[in-house]
């Protein structure tokens, strides 16, 4: 059955949509009393933030784009050092969606959310005009474990550790477009389990980041750029798995640009950085977790190549991934 | 100049547009520091709530889509009891929207907000391929004044008071898409002051609701369904301004079905009513406010109507606006 202009009327449909699809799902205390806002008790520093999902396809192998509503706002909340708690769901549905692929993704979400211990506490639901796709903003609170973990924080001397491979999301999310048949999966998942080991092993992060949208190279771009020191990176250390090499080197793509959804930074004191490399691998999302780069005095992002040259890492500049020459 | 997919990659463009326009208009310490996530200070009952805004046009007498979204999700954490505090603003933009737009409807929101009392702490922007459409969402956190307001807290006896007249911003917008010349304007308000008059006159409020996508006849039938009692209208209190009312008889509308966006109910106790109407009618946008009918024992919703007949008021089904007929 596909989703038409009724089922954003705020009428019978919409309230069927909710309760047959959403409410089935998502069923909690605080949702489930359909009020204008969902209330909560909450105490203390709390992180706060919001992200819209426009991903196409839909589906793709390793996950969706509710997956990825949930995983995405969740790892923006534990970057932060907070434990993520609650979130809300906008659904954009354009007409012409299957019904049927709107309870996927809701079910998806369902299931993500309890992996990351998070709530769908609110949501809303519109359809306007177009031909089936579907966009997700999801907000979330998360209450703040430790305070002061910032991407202004990090300090000459310290240590990069990356969680695991690059790439692996843009990459399946192509190959989907393209039609490129390969085992590439999408990396998407939720990060507060590497967090709460990080905060277990008494780590005194300095700055946690994602590594989405622009790839590493921005992250690491706007981590030297808040916080006045360079990156030194040492690009024999980057982990790419074989197959995601294999693909950026015939499509001449650069990891280092590629949008990640399960992966992130920590920059940690160099004494540190041992406990915090194996905190971070006793999570199944950063099993193949490294050490990838040093913070130094100085301006930007360069890296050391295999043959011992050195390059800058620019952030990214339009739209493309920039051509590897 | 338009906006191209260029403004969504995360890279250069997105930065200069987060940056240019909407930190230079949303401006707060929070929000300046650009980390993952806000960090705030709140303790106790929080109202949290999101919405998305899908207006077409972006721009219409009496507001645009940026208003609206400030408006809209202020409105439904006052509906709570709760003082709005904090707002997250996610812009799903598709490329061809033009650059100056975007940059009014931040401006508008930033001035919707400070008439609000809230502050913008996290955004996130997206371009999608498309037509030049804008979507927003927002979510807003809320701190609760006064706990059990609730859409099933109507009592038997109680009196339904509605802040001022139906249909204009349903009206403006048709006007507008239909290219209908006329005076008609949005309400688009924020009703966080009318909320508070009402706690400031010591009322025992039991029900709040804005009365927006479904009309006056879709809340109250929520009211009476989750309250576990019936509603009786008046049909003659139901306050229509005259262009509406023209309007609406040309084309067939019921303004009971129509949406608005800075009109509420507020159901009180009988002894109380015209001590809130008078609260109500102290806010700038209550001051056409009216008692339309009263909280009785039973189910459903009736309208006693002007000619001293009676009539069910059902929900709204399917898309359109019913015809009175």
């Amino acid at each position: 059955m596909k989703i038409d202009m009724t089922y954003g009327s705020g009428g019978k449909q919409t309230g069927d949509l909710i309760n047959q699809v959403f409410l089935k799902h998502f069923s909690n205390p605080v949702l489930n009393r359909l009020e204008d806002a969902a209330v909560l008790s909450i105490s203390g520093k709390i992180a706060y933030t919001t992200d819209s999902f426009v991903v196409t396809p839909l589906f793709f192998r390793g996950g969706n784009i509710g997956k990825l509503a949930v995983c995405g706002t969740v790892n923006d909340l534990s970057m932060m050092g907070a434990v993520p708690k609650y979130l809300t769901a906008g659904f954009i549905i354009e007409e012409g969606a299957e019904l049927k692929d709107v309870e996927t993704i809701a079910e998806t979400m369902a299931l993500a959310a309890k992996e990351a211990g998070v709530s769908i506490v609110a949501g809303d639901t519109k359809v306007v005009e177009g031909s089936g796709g579907i966009y997700i903003n999801t907000s979330g609170i998360g209450e703040i474990k430790k305070e002061g973990i910032t991407i202004s924080g990090c300090k000459p001397g310290d240590v990069i550790i990356l969680s695991g491979n690059l790439g692996d999301h843009h990459a399946a999310i192509l190959s989907e477009r393209m039609g490129i048949e390969n085992e590439i999966a999408s990396d998407c998942a939720p990060l507060c389990t590497i967090v709460a080991n990080l905060f277990e092993a008494d780590i005194d992060v300095r700055c946690m980041r994602d590594v989405t949208r622009g790839g590493l190279a921005t992250v690491l771009n706007e981590a030297a750029d808040q916080s006045g020191c360079s990156v030194e990176l040492l690009e024999e250390a980057i982990p790419v798995s074989r197959e995601v090499k294999g693909f950026c080197d015939i499509l001449g793509l650069d990891p280092l640009y590629m949008a990640n959804e399960g992966k992130m930074i920590a920059v940690v004191p160099e004494g540190q950085a041992e406990e915090a490399l194996k905190a971070v691998k006793k999570s199944p999302y950063g099993t193949n977790a490294r050490i990838i780069g040093t913070i130094l005095e100085g301006k930007g992002v360069r890296m050391k190549t295999k043959f011992m040259g050195s390059r800058t890492i620019d952030v990214l500049y339009g739209e493309g991934l920039p051509r590897i020459c």
